[in-house]
């Protein structure tokens, strides 16, 4: 079975690119700088569903999704979440934090509703901060 | 200069034992089974702050916490959490979660106040849950 994007991910993402196991996606949402690394892999749910060479990678990819988003936006803190108790499918979120952003300092998940670029803003992310990775 | 814990973390948490690399502790609430790893390396705030073979061991140690969560306590699903916004010193929250816990399906973080063990309940839940990683 090949693997599909969970719908409700594909709903409130934006697709980037795919690294060697994960598919890497914008969340959008402007209030906070924040993406997804999905591997892709069929059924897995846990970081333990992976074998260990695909958990290799997938710690590498977090690396460099998290440095990457700290040297891009000087931000304050990394926040790197493995929940999944509304998406069954194996996902992490790596997301900038600030002093002071709309959550800051209790967390992203369930702190309302996203706020969706602007299409000119979503550019401008991918090209200014993405694209440096 | 040596290793010492955040007191933020002393005061919420209870010793449990060091793995190579981490201090495993017990989150003193006992509406979750709740974990934390704290990689024994002075000034580490960010998981990119470590070198690849302390990123390569935590990532280890983060697969054995959440394997033997799930294996020991049948819970619906493992949350992981790099947070760190409110305490600098870097550390791992490595979650068990069922449907209808107490911040089902929310995160943990920012769900209302601990509720400490009971001594014993804390000893069954040390000699039946984690004795068993």
């Amino acid at each position: 079975m090949d693997f599909q994007l969970h719908e409700r991910l594909a709903a409130d993402t934006v697709f980037i690119t795919d690294w060697p196991l994960s598919r890497l996606l914008l969340m959008n949402d402007v209030r906070f700088p924040w993406l997804i690394l999905v591997p892709r892999r069929v059924g897995a749910s846990e970081v333990f569903d992976l074998n260990p060479a695909d958990r290799a990678v997938l710690q590498e990819e977090i690396y460099r999704v998290g440095k990457g988003l700290k040297a891009q936006t000087g931000c304050d803190k990394i926040n790197i979440g493995v929940l999944g108790n509304m998406v069954p499918q194996l996902h992490v979120h790596v997301v900038a934090r600030n002093k002071g952003d709309g959550a800051w300092p209790g967390p992203v998940w369930g702190s309302g509703p996203a706020i969706p670029y602007e299409l000119a803003a979503r550019d401008d992310f991918l090209l200014r901060v993405v694209n440096g990775f």
